[in-house]
């Protein structure tokens, strides 16, 4: 009942967070190439952006499949997670106009990372509501790819401040890893003819 | 039949409504630290005011459960309610770039009560076409929290004047109230077996 | 089949046509009241506007009901009415900041129009679609309220560049006409037992 | 399944950047005629993009028809396409300003080629997944008028180094080419009896 509205609205904020990045990209005054050269690195954190928010929405998209009833606990858990990630049109723009220099690396390093734990709580609400036999406790398992990532963004942070180009790297290697869809619900999916 | 769409348009105010109040956020222009803490504010109001419209559509997708049918008067009453909350963003900003400070803090509070109105002008509205023996009327009953809510906000914006931090102890408290959520409707459905 | 996206799609671009209006309401950067004060008839000409909006979402929804089938006639024709209702974030700036001055009130004026007339060239494409015993057909009738209108909106844009408050009067006049929700297709739907 | 969200979300993003294209329409300062002479050519740029986003969301109609089940693959084919859409308020916004000058005429011809590829890299992923024998591919065929335009704004985007003004009448006639519906599906579809 309540979880097609609970998609709805997770659609819309993640559809509003993927467009409104864009505007980070401000019209330059000039019409040469030097004009447009110095956004060159907002387009670039507008990338990296991008692609999170897409893996996150995939992402989304399965956990839900395996959601049966939603209650306070998961709605709050959402919008939880939703609050990390209407931070990152904030945190793209400022790595991205200050050239991925410490600090805002940093800050970007730890968006991701509080919206990496709120990845976890929101799965933690739907396994104890579905309980330990449900899909998804079955589907995750110990659920490597999601604790190492928490992992490379914790180890991103600290090091922003001496080489944030390394940050970057552990940034991107994170995205790919994702990137790769998460066939591990749809294997059992079709194991269990859901 | 209509219902569908409300929720559809009423979930998609909402979402704008949320992650728009962060482009309030504006990238600052420099990378060091002392460039992001005059954000601060802005920041702690924009957390009040993401919770507060997680609130409104968590009760709002409980309120529109125990709906049957949608007339004029519905749809207007809930126009009404998202004309207050779009000014959120607004009010949002004002106070977190003025740092709390008087005049801000009661007109944030001065939309906060009107919202509160116009909300239990939908319920009313919501009640008036369904009958008072609806499963709406029977799980408001007396509707404490909802009245209660409008004097707390009604006595914030005076004190704003005064102590600002009283009325912003008063908002954080009120939205702490509604956290909890509305297990009103939840349990008479669940007794009725609907 | 077409016509959930062709409504859910249509909703969207209202649900943030309606709030992107909002933005125009600029946060000062007083704090006093003297800083707030200009905003007024920026925030008058947002409440117009907001009920323009919710009036064409309101009639679109009813509208839409009558649709059975969506071609490409319909689609464009839907596209052509977002586009003018687009302009209305624009407009109503231009007109807000410039204190309902002649120009930016005949502006308005002239958004009022072509959306106006944009409505009836999608009121005409569904009629032409679903044939002159349809629905649609026998609710508009004659259409007096569609057609009245637009010479109200046309009366209103020469008249600006004289005593631009009459012209004001007139566009608060017309939405009241429309608020009064269409029971033309209501009543139709309610006879026909559709 | 997943094929109503990837609709949604698709929708979501469609109508966001639509109507976040008019935000390149900035208010004037002033509240005269010279005042909103200069937004001329950005009101035209708008104009065309317009036109472009609403042939993108009536042919992405068209090709979810076709779509039976969703992957990873079109999920993430549907994301690349979204991404190139995403840059058209960018790109026009700075077309506009420049007044259709060689260089932004340029990066305005490579988003849409960029588009148009990521279209058919889209159609590509349906075909792939749904079968040589699918609705899709023997509605496209050899796709005569997809692979022109891309030819049209491969050419137009030198062309713009010498004339703009060719390049963009090259732009309209390609969107003239694409307003004419895709009846290739609709005619398939009647067919079959679909």
């Amino acid at each position: 009942m309540g979880k097609v509205r609970l998609e709805a609205f997770s659609d819309g904020v993640l559809a509003i967070i993927i467009t409104i990045m864009v505007l980070g990209l401000r019209v330059p005054h000039g019409e040469k190439l030097s004009a447009l050269s110095p956004l060159l690195p907002v387009f670039l954190s507008y990338v990296l952006s991008f692609v999170y928010i897409g893996i996150y929405w995939n992402n989304h998209h399965h956990l839900m499949y395996t959601v049966k009833k939603v209650g306070g606990g998961i709605l709050w858990a959402n919008l939880h997670l939703l609050f990390w990630l209407s931070l990152f049109p904030f945190a793209t723009g400022w790595m991205g106009e200050n050239h991925f220099s410490p600090l805002p690396t940093a800050l970007y390093g730890s968006v991701l990372l509080m919206a990496a734990l709120a990845w976890l709580f929101l799965q933690h609400s739907i396994i104890v509501s579905h309980g330990e036999g449900s899909l998804l406790a079955q589907a995750i398992g110990g659920d490597l790819k999601g604790k190492s990532s928490l992992l490379f963004y914790a180890a991103a942070i600290p090091i922003a401040f001496f080489h944030p180009w390394i940050s970057q790297i552990l940034f991107v290697f994170v995205a790919l890893l994702w990137l790769i869809p998460d066939r591990r619900i749809e294997r059992l999916v079709a194991e269990r003819r859901f």
